[in-house]
């Protein structure tokens, strides 16, 4: 007899990340994956590492992370453990999708596209329906100009200007494939909403909060649009804008072969 | 020398209802116009009733709550009294709109009409994000069916039978001038959301509710859409569906003269 032989679970994970201290397991807190790997250990009785696709920050949300637990003793399907997983889990981590998948699977090297979208609200009075999840702007904006700011950010291109200090890599060359900022016709409150979406091939620490809080000086009148490129081709973080607030920011999808 | 003069507001509150023990102020905990006189208190040093357009149960939340203040010593315009009142009030207590009225303004006596709104969610993976916002049904419902069944609860009618036990009123006559499902297209999780909107000349207690688990058991194929007629012309309580929880109810809007 050989080694158990592990059943590898693809698992798609919706959650709202405010009261916890974003995906990675952390001492001083609850985090997603330490949610996630108790409620594995309360179903099965084995103690699992539940590997995400990317840590998210404190505070960020997420429609469709993507994570990967092995297991040695599950002997059901993966529905039926996406099912009993959920009976462990607060309202906030909803595990909305199981897949058997080869034991191999590793979300973040199988990776080919992560998606962010970051949800603004442009102007209009505070909504407490959406105040966890949306960062309401209190400065005029443009969004014409933000939508021409975003154009300079798409491409192969070394992103260190977006990179959070502190945070080096050994390579920093990303391929962003679409930046826009979506605008939604104005609510019945007067309210403009939009969501700005970047994808790419991998992503840099705090990269998203970053290129949003760029697009943002240009919004504001502060720069021309084409001070993006310039920022990109300086690699220098200190000329780059503010880091957006955590709360507007959703992992939307992580696309696989 | 008279009495002091007063200076009537008319305020337009949104709030997130969860963490209340409703609008009317109780001494288990906090409710929405006890934090709207609190706020009004903290600015103005002064002891004043905030008078609601109708009391929402605890767990209900509003988009436009109408309400009513007046003070003796404030004398400075809405807008700053709305500015002030906010930085007293928590992000999930919005006051969006102040408006200078007459001093016999009521805002239960001079509303003409109401409509309140109850998010549903008929099919598709729970959304951490809305969880606190729209009821998720477990069982398939036949939308059809429910949109054939509102068309019932339309018209100038004793709603006795979707009035809350214990709570019997001199007059249960009301006109309810619209119910109506509107669906949304899927979102690309496949969810299926569906807003329910009432409006009438006023409302009966939990009456948006029952009308919603009534509604709804047509919708499950339990009853034919003409039930609903049978219902309000027998008057009686026990035979209406269920009481839909409060998480899924709006006062969207409050309609004056």
């Amino acid at each position: 007899m050989g080694p158990p032989v592990l059943a590898t679970f693809k698992l798609t994970v919706a959650y709202d990340g405010t009261d916890y201290l974003g995906w990675q397991v952390q001492p001083q807190g609850p985090t997603i994956q330490s949610m996630l790997e108790r409620a594995v250990t309360q179903i099965t009785g084995e103690t699992a590492r539940v590997l995400g696709s990317g840590r998210t920050d404190s505070g960020v949300h997420a429609d469709g992370q993507v994570a990967a637990v092995s297991l040695a003793g599950w002997k059901h399907d993966a529905e039926s453990l996406r099912q009993a997983l959920q009976t462990k889990l607060p309202e906030d981590i909803v595990v909305w999708r199981a897949e058997s998948v080869r034991g191999d699977f590793h979300p973040i090297g199988d990776a080919t596209e992560k998606l962010y979208r970051y949800q603004l609200q442009l102007s209009g009075p505070a909504d407490p329906m959406t105040a966890r999840y949306r960062w309401r702007l209190r400065r005029p904006v443009d969004a014409d100009a933000v939508c021409s700011a975003c154009t300079h950010v798409v491409g192969r291109h070394d992103f260190s200007c977006f990179e959070a200090r502190g945070a080096p890599r050994a390579d920093s060359v990303r391929e962003v494939r679409r930046c826009e900022l979506m605008i939604a016709p104005p609510t019945n409150r007067g309210r403009v909403l939009a969501d700005l979406y970047v994808s790419a091939d991998g992503f840099l620490y705090n990269m998203v909060r970053n290129i949003v809080g760029s697009v943002l000086e240009v919004g504001y009148g502060l720069k021309d649009p084409d001070w993006i490129t310039e920022l990109i081709r300086e690699r220098r973080r200190e000329n780059a804008g503010p880091t957006a607030p955590p709360h507007g920011l959703f992992l939307d999808r992580v696309s696989y072969e």
